[in-house]
């Protein structure tokens, strides 16, 4: 079954706000197993929008629009579908009544608030058609089914759109669907897009089901495995294998096989895990690793304190980095980086440290040290381990990928030092 | 002059990422007055991306395509477009010769390190056109002009994407307009979007040229000032009186009227300038205001160091937050948010101090300290200022919006203090 996204609104076209509902929509056909091919994109134009339905029709088997149900003028879409398909708009009388509810509730203090002729165009719908209905505003979404096509309208605000779309629209679609869709995910640190693609090229060009997607993220490659099968069990059969496969290729570089995780979740977990605590020292990344850790909840457990020690001053005062060090080899050095985790995690007391300092730019460069070398270094109850990056890319990549390999080189050294392979 | 994006790529389609390329793009039309009637996101499909390109070809006079350069089997957007002009692809000396160089510098470790035919599909262009620098990564953008039309192809991730159109997109679609677009933003931090429009609504009914444009960030309200004219000083001219009277009427809420200021360069600007020195001291942050101070280059002057005090112990033995203080008041108090900010500057030795303390959920909310609670602490010279907010948003956002307001505070107390209005 293919499905088919248009956005209405010119708001879109102004770039005034991203457009997450065709992300978020985008993701669910892809789990419901409907096959997208195009989303567009329209402004609140009759004739623009018109056009787009009837060739969205013409390869669609559904059809999903977003936006331009509220009730100014410049919402059309519910015309637009009518116009389209040759439909009258007539009265609901359901949703005329939940106006008025709406709007005394609303106005309760003030009884002689009107509603305005524009608020009952929200009481129209397109004959024929089921209401659907908004618990979390006034317009309500629509399912017209004509011939042997579904059109589909939603509310564009997404705090309206997607209580909708997961109450009523998901066990509709799922209703028409007779396979389901199934995937796993498989997310690599420390090996560059187009090395990991090579590795299982193989894989890639036998591909049919499971298919096997890259994604490419800033640092990471995550493969998607997507199985479709009559039930859950059967795509999970069909997916193992390749997943298995992933795992014995990839090995260590690959930080999990889960969707909900991520690089900061699995050191946190590993963390626990080992019963280990951890504490960070940050130079050009200035606290951003740190900020990155405390995305997982519940940190505190491993994680009680970091130094953002940007000036010399303060990685001599906190983490006990020597005079002599700093002059000799400078503060973006192996040698410092190294004395910076060690002296976090002795500051802290806790087992491990991890130290970041290097030359984000754009200024500060020289052809000794230029822009993009970073040194990171971990220390784990007595040893250190250092790496030495040149990273491409701006201030803000750099630090980044500067943060994400970090985490990283802990990560590998737990797993190393403990003997325990995660996989 | 019509204007039409594609968007290439089928992680698009399976809702993986959200297109803010979209998004920026669009901005970026609107400002450059380019109309933008469709947006169209395909996967990574030759029939469909040929589709697409005609269609948009026989609609526009610029055609935008991001996305489908990377060196993987599945980038065709080159090749694409190469078909729908029945042109060639033909080798670009100076891309190949960058090519090298970018592999030899990053695998100067690795000699053995050879680059893969994928690789070298990044240096072929489609003759005739305009090939494109990246500073950010290895493929290369590109300008094609063909008959009337012009068609501007590049690479998907924003962190190369934005920089090119910036430095070379940007100002190719400016030569091609015969009216100059000009415009100006108004930033503005601590009054909220509704509020704010709703203060210069007979400004917004009223505009023509110059247009006004109120754009909503997490935490922030931009309006952008727009006038088209002959010339940039005719522009300029225009524009002037609209900021004059946004500046009378949002006053201190205002943090710059300068496209390429943010909340933090102001922030280092303003603490320069008055010969300041500031420390950080976070806790459900986590070092994300500090990683954003880092932001701007050159921090170092007024910014050394910063403590990530997640654990009360860390509060106690770093920035000598009281034992009885916790006790009596918890960690998450107003209290506390001001013992940290002073305890942070007398650490570092710094005029200022900037403390942030809360709860950023989803889990430790009680209904006397719920999830969105944040203290927030400003020290300056002997005074501290503590405000109490209450945040709506999941952990991520309660995060980000507590950076923002520690920012603005300590910049609002800076003016006060110095009796020095920015304006």
């Amino acid at each position: 079954m293919i499905a088919e996204l248009i956005s209405v609104g010119t708001e879109l076209l102004l770039g005034n706000i991203v457009n997450t509902n065709a992300c978020y929509l985008s993701r669910k056909c892809a789990e419901l197993g409907y096959a997208l091919y195009h989303e567009i994109t329209v402004g609140d134009n009759e004739a623009r929008l018109c056009e787009a339905i009837n060739t969205a029709l013409s390869r669609a088997d559904v059809v999903i629009l977003t936006g331009g149900l509220g009730p100014t003028e410049d919402d059309i879409t519910k015309q637009a579908v009518a116009k389209v398909l040759n439909k009258n708009l007539v009265t609901d009388e359901d949703s005329r009544r939940k106006i008025e509810e709406y709007f005394k509730f609303r106005y309760q203090d003030n009884p002689k608030h009107t509603i305005s002729e524009n608020n009952w165009k929200q009481a129209l719908k397109i004959e024929g058609c089921t209401v659907v209905g908004n618990n979390n505003g006034t317009a309500p979404g629509y399912i017209v089914e004509h011939n042997s096509k579904v059109i589909i309208l939603l509310p564009g605000p997404p705090s309206e759109m997607i209580p909708m779309f997961e109450a009523s629209i998901k066990p509709y679609l799922q209703k028409r669907q007779n396979k389901i869709f199934f995937s796993n995910m498989v997310k690599i640190c420390g090996i560059g897009e187009s090395k990991a693609e090579a590795d299982i090229i193989d894989l890639i060009k036998a591909q049919s089901n499971p298919t096997i997607a890259p994604y490419a993220k800033d640092g990471e490659v995550h493969f998607r495995i997507t199985a479709s099968a009559d039930n859950e069990e059967e795509a999970k059969r069909l997916i193992k294998p390749v997943v298995d496969e992933l795992v014995k290729r990839f090995g260590i570089n690959i930080y999990t096989t889960s969707e909900e995780e991520t690089l900061e979740s699995v050191l946190v977990k590993l963390l626990k895990q080992h019963g280990l605590t951890l504490a960070t020292a940050e130079s050009c990344t200035g606290g951003l690793l740190a900020g990155r850790l405390v995305n997982v909840s519940g940190v505190s457990e491993v994680f009680g304190e970091g130094f953002v020690t940007y000036s010399n001053e303060a990685k001599m005062k906190y983490l006990n980095v020597k005079e002599e060090t700093l002059r000799q080899f400078g503060a973006v050095s192996s040698q410092t980086a190294g004395e910076m985790a060690q002296g976090a995690a002795r500051a802290a007391g806790a087992n491990a440290g991890l130290a970041i300092t290097g030359i984000a730019g754009p200024d500060g460069g020289t052809s000794a040290k230029p822009v993009g070398l970073v040194y990171i270094a971990a220390y784990l109850n007595g040893s250190v381990a250092v790496n030495e990056y040149h990273l491409k890319g701006n201030r803000q990549k750099v630090r980044e990928l500067s943060v994400i390999y970090a985490m990283d080189l802990l990560r590998r050294m737990i797993l190393s030092q403990m003997n325990n392979q995660q996989f």
